[in-house]
């Protein structure tokens, strides 16, 4: 990869992560009504902002906690915990982006759980969940003896970009699937195939998703953003306040 | 990574590769009338068809090549001209899918280009046209320098991965939209959301083109399958019968 110095990427996915959740935020907002906790169509736009916000804005900055320069200095536990922590609070609007559909579906009385959108989502948070538990019981309590860390740190990593890019295509089949529901011939005053602004700014925000996705896996993958020691295994960490 | 043997891994891909054409031309034949190439929905059966049979399961052939034990020995041009080859049948059968969408659209009058579904599902056939081009250009042509080899190597690598990676989420939301279509309220007799069989069974095929494209990704990431010299410098090679 050229070399590229980290920071200003970092800067600029920061700026592109925070476009994705504006755009979603401005196109449930100006053309789906808003946000409501009730049940109605306005509780189904939680939906959209929380699993982008979370499994993809939230959940990319998790990922890249280790590339940081300065998470390659000092002791390591307070950076796994600031992983741990991004990434549980991107589970945890996953889950309220889940409850927030599910609300809408049962008080609408739509079956749950039949797109094959719904099926990857779903099967994505929930690997998600797995990913979290796993990575919680290896590397954060100091219960699991180095060998376990050292297979399992390279199955986590893998994980961690799939997991990723589920959600990625997950967040795009559902975009699509919303906009054929809401741009549908004869009930919308344009229909999607006539590409109303809606229609091309929701692509749009389809396209940033993907445009940071990729951009985060492409850290993720640039060996020269890498801790140097990266794959030296893993040992029991004390923070230095407890081992000093 | 666990250490599991290639081979036994790539039979295993194999028959999930097949297993996903088989699903497609299944779901094509049976539910959705077969195919013909007379710009009716029959041609448009084509495009499922050929888009995964091309930017799926033929791409992803072509990403392993270099991890058959059998390519780490001897003269290497054979092997990346195999990998040309594939990837240039995987691209052949994509724009003949593009093709058959095209024409279905033009005969019956509806608009080409207005889903996000189609917005990706092109650029990433961009992208692999431009991937292929720069590949053969730097790595089949004999006329690059190193430098330019080396310094381009991991960026085809990682844009390998990335483009199958959009494939996966394009098949994803096409066929998504794709049974909102076809099993529409009113017109199909159980709609999408009551999941008549048909729906269960493009469900299966989106996650098994997951599932497979997933493995993919998994033996490229997988270290022990890698050639140990996979990341020393390109040289210009000729094949053994010109050499010799």
């Amino acid at each position: 990869m050229p070399d590229l110095p980290f920071l200003p990427f970092c800067a600029l996915l920061g700026s592109l992560g925070l476009g994705c959740v504006a755009f979603v935020s401005a196109w449930c907002r100006y053309w789906r009504g808003g946000f409501a906790w009730d049940g109605s169509a306005r509780m189904f736009n939680w939906h959209p902002l929380l699993m982008v916000t979370g499994m993809v804005v939230l959940y990319g900055a998790a990922a890249l906690v280790y590339r940081l320069p300065a998470a390659w200095r000092g002791p390591k536990l307070p950076w796994k915990m600031l992983h741990g922590m991004l990434a549980l609070t991107a589970f945890i609007l996953a889950v309220l982006g889940l409850v927030a559909v599910f609300s809408f579906h049962n008080a609408s009385g739509t079956p749950n759980m039949y797109s094959l959108h719904s099926w990857l989502g779903l099967a994505t948070v929930l690997l998600f969940s797995c990913q979290w538990v796993a990575g919680f019981g290896a590397f954060l309590l100091p219960y699991a003896p180095i060998w376990l860390r050292a297979l399992y740190k390279p199955v986590h990593v893998f994980f961690g970009s799939t997991i990723l890019m589920l959600s990625m295509a997950s967040c795009v089949s559902g975009i699509n699937e919303k906009l054929f529901f809401s741009l549908k011939n004869g009930t919308a005053s344009v229909p999607y195939k006539l590409l109303p602004p809606e229609a091309v700014f929701a692509n749009v925000l389809g396209l940033l998703i993907i445009l940071f996705g990729v951009l985060v896996l492409c850290a993720l993958a640039n060996p020269s953003w890498k801790h140097p020691e990266a794959d030296s295994l893993d040992t029991h960490q004390v923070p230095a306040s407890l081992s000093g």
